[in-house]
């Protein structure tokens, strides 16, 4: 089963990877916070007829995919359900620093970045399209 | 700012990643799905005195946290919002496979695994408890 090391009937292994889709409102300035924000990499973005978005980012070398919501495919926005039903944990060298970037940028904090009992330095934000981030640090 | 190779004060540099934390209705129910979905190992988990339950969970290399949904922190499963704001793009040397064992123990399909338009080969099933699955290989 999917594991590193599979191969497949024609080609090279695939490397097994998960990858988070956020669906957001106003796609093309969601890509833009995140940008600033996270200091994130556009690495591809498709735009349709209607200004609408699917854009693959990375922030070093983890990728994320962000697209305008379709609620007629099941693609619902944090503001269209009134809340989120997945975070991302964002792990990095310097968590405070990128922190208070995305606080800069216009992120809202739910708890500031400290030492945490799990064992992880931590903060948690919401983003303005209202996708929750924690941005953390293994101790 | 963040990447790769970041030092940090007090040690080694920590591999930037972005994790997705799913929030569920009955976790270690669906921890037991997902082991038997995606053949899904389980890394690490935490159970409180309610039962609810924080695990960590790899697939090949990629990793993945499901958690007890906790609406008062603004931790909501798909069933309290009718809905997801983030699908999960899992790439795998052999979609139709994974695809294939995951319906089979319980995933509805939303479409079947094919050739798509946008460069990969992809299925889009919903799981049992209402996240949505991309399986994807890219072409």
């Amino acid at each position: 089963m999917p594991d590193s090391t599979d191969s497949f009937h024609d080609g090279a292994p695939t490397a097994t990877s998960v990858t988070p889709l956020l669906s957001v409102r106003r796609g093309a300035e969601a890509v833009d916070f995140y940008r600033t924000a996270f200091d994130a990499q556009e690495i591809s973005r498709f735009t349709d007829g209607n200004g609408d978005v699917v854009a693959q980012l990375s922030i070093g070398a983890a990728v994320f995919i962000v697209a305008d919501e379709a609620p007629d495919y099941d693609q619902f926005s944090p503001e269209a359900l009134g809340g989120t039903t997945v975070r991302i944990e964002l792990t990095v060298s310097d968590p405070d620093a990128v922190f208070e970037r995305a606080v800069s940028a216009g992120g809202r904090e739910i708890f500031p970045v400290e030492d945490q009992s799990w064992g992880v330095r931590q903060g948690r934000l919401v983003d303005p399209y209202g996708h929750h981030w924690l941005v953390s640090r293994p101790l």
